[in-house]
């Protein structure tokens, strides 16, 4: 198909096709003449996926590369795959951060934990300065059991991951990871009004 | 204490500090000359939220000054603040969305919605259209599987919401929903990680 009839079965206008073409986020179309190319299903596809990256999973240009790189290119093993994704998509942060009470967390939890990759730590530190500095503390407990929680649904998780080919599991990680965060933050949100719903009846006053 | 002690204290940089006093993040000080004004521990609180708040919390400036509007003006009801709350963070998504799925998945959670309130399911709505896609579909048992975990990890919290004051429930309320999000995204990589080194052993090739 044309570029146009891509725009038009993708909803994405030429404009901001051809700027993914430059950007490398699109393959090439194959060239009929020196002005025009063809494109295909996987150009396609591959809109889709990066619209969905850049949209929903809130990714910027720079790092919806390196997961396309990712998929173009999958590391060796399932293990490297995961670690590499994840570092990937980890937030930077270039603020100095004290790790230990990370690590006595993920301790705490029996977690395995790869002893090289402390960066891996540092969004989970992250997250504990920044409740505290606000003055935000959950105890030792609370945080276990958030912690549990999401060892639960990881398990389920991984348990899912496709072994059958590496593509199909580059894929679901990597998908996995950057557009199931969306998907639960807004499960949670609409969980806590059906809670709170059912615990402070609509109206009624807060005390105090 | 003046600015500068402020700053010192706090680790915030003056010009920052001043920047948060012209964006109305952080209250005056008392003037005691034309050119000087004196600061407290309640500027040096504001200051650890605001930078939590914008730090870790991933707020835009606009949205951290709606939080701490509803920090210092807070609804009447405890019903009403969390919905306002919810309706104050999410995140603006302008794309025309079809809502029909995500309501159809809160029905069958079974969870309580407020009939008028379409806008909370849009991130939701979002979520599932950023899957489609990028053509990574879950089934409806995997979606109502994250929804019963978010719904425990909500009702837990819900639980903890302080009633003794109206202050404390709506800090704890809004810190909770901000600042527990990159916990929570943070604590599920580094369970993938557990999970999948107990699954594919480190350096065990992928298949495919």
């Amino acid at each position: 198909m044309r570029i146009s009839e891509l725009s038009r079965s993708s909803g994405v206008a030429v404009a901001t096709i051809k700027y993914y073409l430059r950007e490398g986020l699109l393959h090439e179309g194959e060239r009929t003449s020196a002005t025009q190319a063809r494109y295909d299903d996987s150009h396609l596809a591959r809109l889709g996926l990066v619209r969905a990256l850049l949209g929903v999973g809130g990714l910027s240009i720079a790092a919806t590369k390196n997961v396309l790189a990712e998929l173009d290119h999958p590391p060796e093993s399932m293990h490297e795959l995961l670690g590499s994704v994840t570092h990937q998509l980890v937030p930077e942060i270039k603020e100095e951060l004290d790790l230990a009470e990370a690590r006595t967390l993920v301790d705490e939890l029996g977690w395995w934990f790869e002893p090289d990759h402390d960066d891996q730590l540092r969004p989970l530190a992250a997250a504990l300065a920044g409740m505290r500095a606000a003055g935000f503390e959950l105890s030792d407990l609370e945080l276990i059991n958030y912690g549990r929680a999401m060892h639960e649904i990881a398990a389920d998780e991984v348990a899912r991951v496709p072994t059958d080919s590496q593509e199909a599991a580059v894929r679901y990680v990597t998908l996995g990871i950057v557009l199931v965060e969306p998907l639960l933050l807004a499960l949670r949100r609409l969980a806590q009004v059906d809670v709170s719903a059912r615990r402070f009846e609509k109206g009624q006053a807060t005390s105090g």
